[in-house]
This record gives structure tokens, sequence and C-alpha cells, in this order.
């Protein structure tokens, strides 16, 4: 009953992450209201994602040249790397604005029940730049979980030998939840990572 | 810090309705997994809504043909026009499946406060098609506010020379919904509508 564009739209839509029929409805009428410009304007946003994006030589990150905007930048402090899974992570990390360092994506984090190694994930990529000599300190922001720990474990064997420093950033309950919505595990660790406040 | 191509793509998602900035992030960042061929066939699925949709001569709905899929259908009930404000309403009715009539799109509702009069609004279209004689009932069915209000109140008085049934869908109580949550014009004209049950 729908006209076949229109049916592709919202099959279209439905394939985005979170997008139920409903929604992918509502998004693909919403599109008719478009005027022309704004529908090729879209339509060639998602053409430059097929064809322009691609990963930061250096770290990993999504890029659309050989660096990306952060490695390009020569005011950040290149000594520090902030590691984290994906690249989406970067953003977040960002937005705070406190981090002047530089990132490494692993793309992926060691899970052998999923048959991903250390050799699956961009390892070697963050030991080539440890070794070039001029890297201090490693952060660790992966999520507190068994393939992160198991990751931040095997970073932290990886790096030993070396002269950095590696931390990893904090586990606990985070500001404004109710206590009763905490998992047990994190209340564990909560307890067992407890700052001394004298 | 983003790529400029991932950057224009949230921005488009933000264009529509009901997409915030965090989620029009998660879903340019989702589209990062897509394989070529899935980009290729979104940014189509948007071009050819810009190049094919139309309108439906006979009815308003969209289509991509001089007629809409239900206008072209012949087992259809032509005496029979259920009378909608936009082209998404007929979605509604259709998914409902017992309706078998089809559908006249006004696209607009007579709103003097707008400045939106019954020449602003498809009646002209309604009126020829009642003017071929083969139409015996027409249902209104537009949203129960004071302009859909109007609207069906000037189309009631469009049609009573004519020899035709004229009916508006019912407005009442919403089945599931708790009393209290109901507002008062609803149960008022639920009290003025009640239906007698000997």
């Amino acid at each position: 009953m729908l006209p076949n564009s229109l049916k592709n739209l919202i099959d279209c839509f439905q394939t985005l992450p979170g997008i139920g029929s409903k929604t992918a409805e509502r998004l693909a009428f919403s599109m008719l209201d478009f005027d022309k410009d704004s529908l090729t304007a879209f339509s060639d946003a998602i053409l430059a994602i097929r064809d322009k994006i691609c990963y930061c030589e250096s770290c990993g990150n999504i890029s659309d040249d050989v660096l990306c905007n952060i490695c390009a930048d020569k005011s950040r402090d290149f000594s520090v790397i902030f590691v984290v899974e994906r690249p989406k992570d970067i953003l977040l990390f960002e937005k705070l604005g406190i981090f002047k360092g530089v990132y490494h994506v692993l793309n992926g984090l060691i899970s052998p029940l999923d048959g991903i190694g250390p050799d699956d994930i961009s390892l070697d990529q963050l030991m080539s730049r440890v070794n070039t000599g001029s890297v201090k300190e490693v952060i660790l922001a992966l999520k507190p979980s068994i393939e992160g720990e198991t990751t931040m474990q095997y970073i932290k064997k990886l790096l030993e030998s070396k002269n950095i420093s590696v931390s990893k950033i904090a586990t606990g309950i985070p500001i404004g939840t109710d206590m009763e919505y905490i998992d047990s595990l994190t209340l564990e660790l909560a307890i067992d990572e407890r700052k001394n406040l004298n």
C-alpha cells in the first residue's frame, strides 16, 4: 500500500540500531517534507561515509585523511597515549576537553570465548608507537568487563619491561546514581578500590 | 575532532524529527560499520524519495505513479471515500486491514488562525470525485481538534445537497487507558456521544 520508494527508505532506516518499524516509518515519512537539496545533501553525506572514511595510520581513529584530526594536531602531547576500544570512545573523552594527549584505538577487546585473541586487535601498532621511545604514559580506558579487564592486563604485561607509566581509569559508583541500582560487582570493586581520605 | 564527512552525516540525522545530537551521533557512527553496498542502497533510497515520489492524481496519497497503489487497485470499493488529513494516516487505517474503500487526502485542515482556508486544502478534488455520482459514502477521519472539527463541519455542509451518507469516526475514551489521564474535553465528548445499550 506504500510506494516502493518509501518502503525501501523505511527498510533502510530499520537497519539502523535502535530504530524499530514505527520510528523508521516516522523518519521516512518526515523526509517527504524535505526539499530536494536537503535530500541530495543527506544522500551525499552517506556516500561520503562510503568513499572517504578511512582509519588513521597512527592511532586507528576514523579519519578522512592519512592522519586523523587529533594525530595531525601538533599541539597535542604525543608522549601520553589514551587506549580505547572504539573510535566512538574518543568522542566521549574529547568532549570533556581535559585530555591533551593522543589516542590509540584497539578496534576490539581480547575475548577468547569469541575467538578474538591479542593478534586480532591493534596491539602491534600500539607497541610500535611505544617502541619509538617517545611515549611516557599509557592510560587504559577500556570498559570494565571481563574482556576489558583481560585486555588491560595483557597490555600491562606487554608494557612491563618498558619504562613507562601505565594506568587504567577508575571503576566505582557513578555520580548521581542511587546505590540500590548498582550491581554487586561494581559495589565490590568500589570497596576494593576505596580511596584513603586521611 | 571528528572527520568532516562524519560530522556532515551527524548533522543530516539531526534534521530528522525526534533525533537529538546523541542519537544522531549513534546512528552516524553505526553507519561506519555498514558495507559499501548498504551505504549505496541507503543513499539511493533517499534519492528515490527525491526523484520518484509524487502525489496520486485521484486521492492525493503519496505514490510513485500517476495513481497510488490503492486507487490503482480495481478490487477496492470506489463508492466509499475515507477522508484523512495526511498520507501517513492512510497507513494507520490500512494496517487495520478492515477498510476496503478508497481514500482522500486533504493535505491539511481548515485553520483560520493559521490562515488556512477551504481553498488551501484538497476539497475541490474531493468534490470532483463526489460529483462523478459514483460515491455513496464519505467517512471523515480527521483528528478531533478544533481544526479537525471545523473541517469536518465544512465538508458535511458541502455534501449536504448530495445524496450520500456522511459520517465521522467516533471520539471517546481509548481502550486500555486509565480514566484519570483522559482530558476533560474527551470525557465530555464521551458522555455526549454515549451509546444506548438497550
